[in-house]
């Protein structure tokens, strides 16, 4: 038996040596016991059955509150000895447990949950009954900071329970802060502890007290040992020679579509294939060991079978590292499992590294490299794309030439048999080309490394992550009782924000987010938003979409009303949004923009709606945009509405990097996400 | 005092009569009388201030619980009337009411508030001090049927709490519903009484309590009247001779665009101007009554002041329709308001019916009609457009163009002195070019009116809305107490989805809902989906998307899996979504189409989210698609991704009226839209 519950006695011992009030409590198996210790320990006291196989005590009536006498004790003995039977005929009963009745007090959770890929967690929130219905829990990965378990407290809606609401005294929010740090501490001691909550965990005005503890211990349980890593230079991504072992003359095969797509690459290539002494146009090699010079790179795309022989050739000829488009390998069952590690046991003798397999491999567009079978290479650009999916990568690029989007590094990670999404980030991390990073995770087997890597990325350049697989019915089955309060995807949401990535939703919002981090004023430093626009109707729009997305439309403060107030005419707004009304010109624009870049400190970012008429020319807006952005350190974003008369203008913001959006409620939603890494506003959720 | 609060005395009475059980009370003005009352009462009681001013009881100390006994009833009347003063020095003290203390219970509230736009409203949620923190309340515009109540009941998150819930024994609901139909019959037949909560109501395992009351009462309280309405005929408008009155040659007037945009109407034109002869080449009146023939609309653009006198001249020339392009009525103050009174007297002693003031006017685009200042005339096509703000059709219209999408009529309803929103919507429920129909809505002030003559409208063709204002910030001056706990915003949301109008937060998206509504699967009948793809990555995309939005992705049963076995390759998914898997073929994607709409009985939609790749053209796949879509009633939706190779199958659905989308999540979330509507999800909130 690996892994088991531990008794409520058990658990309220080890959770007391961790500085967790518990109540005073004995075990008794007979009615006769049961009113005796209950008598020593004091009435009113609380009964609950002792059984491993009963998990859910209330549910199989095996708990009695407010037990007050004697021949009360007794009785409930039996009551819930009975009922425990009834319950599950098959459950060892090993006594019942006479319990000090906590006084009430507020109900909350602290629970704990192994994450399959970032390890110990634990969880906070509003508990008793309520909990699983309201859903108001907050988590953190461990170690978790003294500074941390505050923000905790204070995240959860239900805080003003705690710090006092409607006349009523505050609780205990140091004490709370102590157990939480307490249970941490022992979360994080006590390895074989998989999986724990208290629930409810009761806080008084003064003091608080463990109702209930549910600990679940793994013998067997061992922490994901990390794996010895060499990042590989960079050099390696940008190579002068490429062999394509499988290249073929035939469209219907993968091994035409990668040479093809590398038939504009500026360096060597070197087909090879055993049965053709040239494909498309080029002299062919019937094996690699074959080539005459030497060769940087191999993308290999003949049948998994034959992976480890070619592997060997690659290793004879020194080749520093093979892209392993084929697939049949981990994903594919035992028999694949087996041949991946050949395959990797050869690289390892010989030193190579290898991207994928079961991959698309990788696109450099600046170098002209692309060993993938996308339909059309994409164009060279500022974006790198690291994905699970290459699916995605072949809709996201074959979208991103219709959109003029490009590219300075594509990855398809395939299995992640060698090099791994960490690799790959460090390599974008120090190349020129690269100003912003979109991941596409579906899972990972590294969390704690992964967040290391990252958040050191993530301070050089923006790092956008969509995480696939957020839907409960997809994460239902691995997830445990606790576990279902927070999801593995909760988990991953905790450690982008923990690693300062930005999460998102969908891949066009991940390309509008990465842009807009690229852009001038960078990330906001704050939540408060102005809005200038020529339109009530949009006015009003942008009200609800900035509070739909956590930003915070300030007041403008009074000086600031004067000041606009001598240029203005009588019918403008006088509040924030600024609507500077239909006929407002190129010229009342920039008068409003001065006032407002010499009160920067007032504001982290500015909205600028433009609505297309008579009177404002797009063009003539978008200089004063510009002009606007160059006046201030902080972020200034446009929204140019309309058709093709707004074109124009908006040719002229991308010129300059002015982030500039199509669609009013995306221009919120985007940068409400950045600021939601920024701010940590746990009440704006990410849908 | 038109507007005051009863006394918990009164409020009491007032809901005993319409069935609401509430505790045993006395009201008593001295420390003797309390122990006296107490005693009489039984302990334990609890005791409450008594005065108009104190609407928060709790807030100023003027509450104390489970008094057990005469003394401490004496000691309790001191203190509650010390604290009351303490609070408020200057509020009146009626007295103390003791009260029979009511078992402890589950806590819910009960409110009512009165709507500017729908009149009178009920609430129901959790109750206690949770209810403003965990905003767990969901409301009903009155009247209520039996049945919309024990939805109401079912539909709030604690639901669970009601039914029986982890061994806790179920409440009794059928004393709840009891409860909320009198409540309901209370608030409906007293007009004056506008607002209203019972916080908390204690519901038992059998009965309930009201614990606390608070009514309002506004002495001069009227509902809304109802204006006598006479709908205009259709062909007001279309009319075959338009005026403009102030039409202009400077390019830098308003009756310049006007008339610009009305030189490709097919009909006749009448420029009047009283300083020219000629206008934009076109021989210009003096006056409206110097024209020679019969005019059957007006458009007038003359400035505010002179807008009477034209409006005469209108009368005599017996002009039946008159477009006030004019702004400076009502919404310019006080002296506006009279000139528009004004007007409006004139108009109706000729029997005029007016389109705005204030507004951008009327467009037609199968007739060639157009009568505001647009940049550029739209498109004719299905979609009508009825907008509360000018700028916003000027913004749709021009991006309009751009996207190919085309108009049957465009309405700009302005002060809707006198048409209005409803108006316009009779004449787009009979225009045979109009498929569906958009609305843009700042505020009603006819809610009731509006949801009768929409649901009616609805029900032949599809009603889109966007509804601006939901923000907090800009709610917060209109709502009271209750109000905070259910916005008008909120109430909008009711209304809509009572009458069967699809709320959507953004303009794009409103375009997108009211395409897939017109399509040929039309509404879908239920939340049960099915999702086919190529690609793993958009599977899980898929999978999360579904669920954000409200969709149900359901099991396939055991025989339609044994069927797709048969001849789907070993790997593929062998669950929905169906991942046919990259290789997939147009003959693969058909035999699986063919499979489900023989088994169309199982679900409601099917989403095909096809993805570019050397195998499947996509062409062939729309192909399929349309075949697939002929043979089932059901929905089927496309999501076909990527770039130019994509093209070529959008352009072959789109000729098929099959709604297609470029981007994965907005494909589920339009039609996560339409299933709100239908299927009253009050669980999937609508941002």
């Amino acid at each position: 038996m690996a892994k088991r519950m531990l008794s409520e006695a058990e658990g309220y011992d080890l959770l007391r040596e961790y500085g967790v009030p518990t109540p005073g409590f004995e075990i008794v198996t007979s009615a006769d016991a049961a009113a005796k210790a209950a008598s020593a320990i004091g009435f009113p006291v609380v009964m609950k059955i002792i059984s491993p196989q009963i998990v859910h005590k209330s549910d199989a009536g095996g708990v009695v509150v407010g037990i007050s006498g004697a021949a009360e004790a007794k009785k409930a003995f039996t009551q819930i000895v009975e009922s425990a039977k009834e319950y599950d005929a098959e459950a060892e009963i090993k006594g019942v447990i006479i319990e000090e009745m906590a006084k009430p007090g507020l109900e909350l959770i602290l629970g704990g949950k192994t994450d399959p890929a970032f390890g110990k967690v634990i969880t906070f929130g509003m508990g008793g009954t309520l909990v699983e219905l309201m859903k108001d829990v907050t988590l953190r990965i461990l170690p978790v900071s003294e500074e941390e378990i505050r923000t905790m407290v204070r995240e959860i809606n239900a805080y003003p329970l705690i710090s006092g609401y409607r006349g009523m005294k505050p609780k205990d929010e140091e004490t709370l802060v102590e157990i939480i740090a307490g249970v941490a501490k022992f979360f994080d001691e006590n390895p074989q502890v998989t999986e724990f909550d208290i629930n409810p965990m009761r806080l008084y005005e003064s003091g608080a007290c463990a109702v209930d503890a549910r600990v679940i211990v793994d013998d067997d349980y061992q922490p994901a040992e990390r794996k010895e890593r060499t990042f590989v230079p960079p050099e390696y991504f940008t190579p002068r020679s490429v062999a394509v072992i499988g290249a073929s003359s035939d469209p219907q095969k993968m091994g035409y579509a990668v040479l093809h797509n590398l038939l504009h690459f500026p360096g060597q290539i070197y087909p090879v294939n055993n049965k053709r002494t040239e494909v498309q146009g080029l002299k062919a090699y019937p094996t690699v060991t074959a080539v005459p010079n030497p060769v940087d790179l191999a993308v290999i795309t003949v049948p998994a079978v034959h992976v480890p022989r070619v592997m060997q050739e690659c290793g004879e000829k020194k080749i520093p590292l093979v892209v392993v488009i084929t697939a049949g390998f981990k994903e594919a069952g035992e028999e694949g499992k087996v041949l991946e590690e050949r395959m990797l046991d050869i690289a390892r003798h010989y030193n190579i590294r290898i991207v994928g397999p079961n991959c698309l491999g990788l696109i450099i567009p600046p170098r002209g490299l692309d060993t993938t079978y996308v339909h059309e290479s994409p164009e060279p650009g500022s974006i790198a794309f690291i994905s699970q999916s290459g699916a995605i990568i072949n809709t996201v690029v074959d979208w991103s030439l219709k959109q003029e989007i490009g590219f300075s590094a594509v990855f398809s990670v395939g299995n992640q048999a060698d090099l791994d999404f960490l690799d790959y980030l460090r390599f974008v991390e120090q190349d020129k080309s690269t100003r912003a990073i979109i991941l596409y995770i579906e899972q990972l087997t590294n969390g704690k490394e992964f967040m290391e890597v990252v958040s050191e990325v993530a301070k050089k350049k923006p790092v956008v992550a969509i995480k696939s697989g957020s839907s409960q019915k997809g994460q239902k089955a691995a997830s445990s009782h606790t576990g279902s309060l927070s999801g593995s995807y909760e988990v991953y949401m905790e450690a982008f924000r923990e690693a300062g990535v930005i999460p998102v939703r969908a891949l066009r919002g991940a390309f509008e987010v990465a842009e807009l981090c690229a852009s001038p004023g960078g990330y906001p430093r704050g939540r408060r938003a102005i809005v200038i626009t020529n339109a009530g109707g949009f006015a009003v729009l942008s009200s609800d979409y900035a509070e739909m997305y956590g930003l915070d439309l300030i007041d403008l403060p009074p000086e600031i009303l004067e000041e606009l107030n001598e240029f203005l005419p009588d019918y403008w707004s006088h509040a924030n949004p600024l609507d500077l009304l239909g006929d407002a010109s190129e010229k009342r624009f920039q008068q409003v923009f001065d006032v407002l870049a010499r009160h920067s400190d007032l504001w982290d970012m500015a909205f600028v709606v433009g609505f297309p008429n008579l009177v404002l020319d797009s063009e003539h807006l978008a200089d004063q945009i510009i002009r606007f952005s160059g006046k201030t350190e902080n972020l200034v974003v446009a929204s140019l509405l309309g058709g093709e008369c707004m074109d124009a203008g908006k040719k002229v913001l991308k010129g300059h990097q002015i982030p500039d959006f199509d669609d009013l409620e995306q221009t919120f939603k985007v940068v409400g996400r950045v600021v939601w890494q920024r701010c940590r506003a746990k009440s704006i959720g990410l849908p």
